[in-house]
């Protein structure tokens, strides 16, 4: 308990002093509760209530939860109550409530790690809090102190260290979730919400190396579109691509290569960004991924990839449309090098097939890939292999 | 009870005679359970239990509801459970449920009446189904018996009879609801889900005449895009709305005009769908709404008021696409003679200012509108005064 205890002291030593210089610049106080990770409560299981950890070679993502869960109530006249960590367990909602109508909803997906020299590091978590807030913004959820929920989490992963596989190629999946919850009908702001953070121990995205998808690109069906939310992590994007996921397996395919627009630009690859590694029409290689035009969700592993290739300086890096056309062309002219998704579930998932207007296209692939290779080194920073300020050390 | 055992020998015989039919022609039968109102089971309040029912007067949308609630389970090994009736209660749902996270919900609108001569009257409830299974196979989740479900729904209204008020302005919002329950993340079909309705006494929407609304129309905010799912009653098309709805307000207009395309074409209005009445340049009245283009809801109000218009031959009533720039060219022209909203909650709700690249467009109200009179014929047909087939007897 004393890490948490001295967590404490410190926020509240920052708190002071930012309050005193509020109080100075003249800064107005809402009377609304804020979250505070000096309040959190905890509720923690007895050893019986624990329960077994599955084998790390046995886990499927988003099956199997750990035992504690973190939760923050919202309401429109107090603010946000205290946090509490406590047994995870069902939600009590009210059937008129607003998520399970109006899909007033949110979620992140982030992951801590075990370390090779034994310590949890907990991957720009900044990152996913400023996501989050920008989409609790356009659902017309509340905003928090990111910090503090940070600050929040970092407890929540101490509580559950045990959880986080003693593995390298594991790790801790962490899902913050923003819920409405006021019991009324009718479209409008919530007045209640829930804001909850679960976990789940996950396996090796591959359990043997590099598993290759491949894809199903097809113009009619279509993701996100200008004036829409496709940037934001709302719940509301998710639902309507489960069918069209169907459709791609019934003809063989794993994923959905979201195509837009009348030229079939290239927008996002399952749940994940994508990127076209090719040579341009000058012979240098060019790395390519959509730009965030309000079509894609800004990833936190696409922004880690592109400052990681900015930083090597070994090929062009732009962020710009890119249309099937001009993969297609690249194809033909064997200046196509390497396509692949990246996000926080897989971290970088090389793409084999495209089909695409009746043709499959067989993407190459090479034993030396840049998709491996940001993988290898997007895991020296999650297992501590090198020091790095995106792996931030929880304990 | 004598009712409920009736209306259940009823469907037997139906059953028993279709079951007939599907051997006969060699119908294969799948070994999950089914809908079935036979088997529906109530675990009726105490008088104790019921709450006291809020007067007429004091009714707003979607903040009191009866005693009450119907749910059916439904689960991917054994198909659908069977169907209950017991006291409105918080739902119990795993934080991980697929709802919470991806938006996998969805929902109806629907209304019971108690008509002129006493009789509980429940409005085309064949089509508010037919459209929740459209619906759910989008949303990946299971199809169920309409008709099954029908007879469910028309039990929980006798259960609930004192619920509608005794007043002809007033009635019983009934509310379907559809989530996937199943406790595991991933972004994939569910295996478990419910299907529960609540209830809600409503008053007028208008309790002193016809309050007509203001509409922002802004074309940097899109509903529904061609490829997307904003024909489906689905849970996510209503999430980002609401921080636009918010931008009306301040703007102080009551709702948003949902436009589309570079032509700013009319899509909806809030949650409405949306009716241009005009004179066109031959000089002829002609009654204008949004073709069902993939864009729009086809809402049960819309068709019925389509069709009392066809019956009535009196103008030219027209499924097509409509533009601002039609719109504002009548409007200049004097032939704009009306615009209104039309759905389950209002029924009819006429629009009196439209606001649109910086101007103000008044739209002219008549005492003897377009509007009033299929408003008075609408609730003709839900209070009893005439008899109509759309006008299901409950009681």
């Amino acid at each position: 308990m004393t890490s948490k205890r001295n967590l404490i002291q410190e926020r509240k030593k920052k708190k002071e002093i930012s309050l005193r210089i509020s109080v100075r610049v003249g800064t107005g106080f809402s009377d609304l509760q804020e979250v505070e990770f000096s309040d959190l409560e905890e509720k923690l299981c007895t050893p019986e209530q624990k329960h077994p950890k599955p084998d790390a070679s046995a886990l499927v993502f988003g099956k199997y939860f750990t035992d504690h869960m973190l939760e923050v109530p919202w309401s429109l006249d107090k603010g946000w109550g205290k946090p509490i960590i406590s047994p995870i367990h069902d939600l009590k909602i009210h059937p008129a409530a607003k998520v399970l109508h109006y899909a007033i909803e949110l979620f992140e997906g982030m992951k801590a790690y075990r370390g090779e020299d034994g310590r949890l590091r907990f991957f720009r978590p900044d990152r996913n809090m400023a996501r989050m807030l920008s989409t609790a913004k356009r659902s017309s959820l509340p905003s928090f102190d990111a910090n503090e929920m940070i600050e929040c989490m970092k407890r929540l992963i101490q509580v559950e260290r045990e959880w986080i596989p003693h593995s390298t190629t594991s790790s801790l999946y962490m899902r913050p979730t923003f819920i409405a919850t006021d019991p009324s009908l009718g479209v409008a702001s919530p007045n209640q919400a829930l804001l909850y953070v679960i976990l789940c121990p996950v396996g090796p995205y591959f359990s043997s190396g590099f598993k290759p998808i491949s894809l199903m690109a097809d113009p009619q069906y279509v993701r996100s579109w200008p004036g829409g939310c496709g940037a934001l992590k709302m719940g509301a994007n998710y639902a309507p691509t489960i069918y069209i996921q169907k459709q791609s397996e019934l003809l063989g395919h794993q994923q959905v290569l979201w195509l837009y627009g009348e030229d079939h630009q290239l927008t996002e690859v399952g749940t994940m960004n994508i990127f076209v590694f090719l040579k341009n029409k000058n012979g240098e290689r060019e790395l390519i991924t959509p730009p965030l035009n309000g079509l894609i969700l800004p990833g936190v592993t696409r922004l880690s990839l592109l400052e990681l290739a900015h930083e090597w300086k070994e090929f062009k890096v732009v962020e710009r449309c890119i249309t099937m056309a001009e993969v297609v062309e690249a194809h033909e002219e064997h200046r196509l090098l390497e396509i692949f998704g990246a996000g926080t579930a897989c971290v970088v998932c090389p793409v084999s097939c495209v089909s695409y207007q009746g043709k499959e296209y067989t993407i190459p692939s090479t034993e030396e890939s840049l998709s491996q290779r940001f993988y290898k080194t997007m895991s020296d920073i999650f297992y501590g292999r090198v020091q790095h300020p995106w792996a931030v050390i929880v304990d």
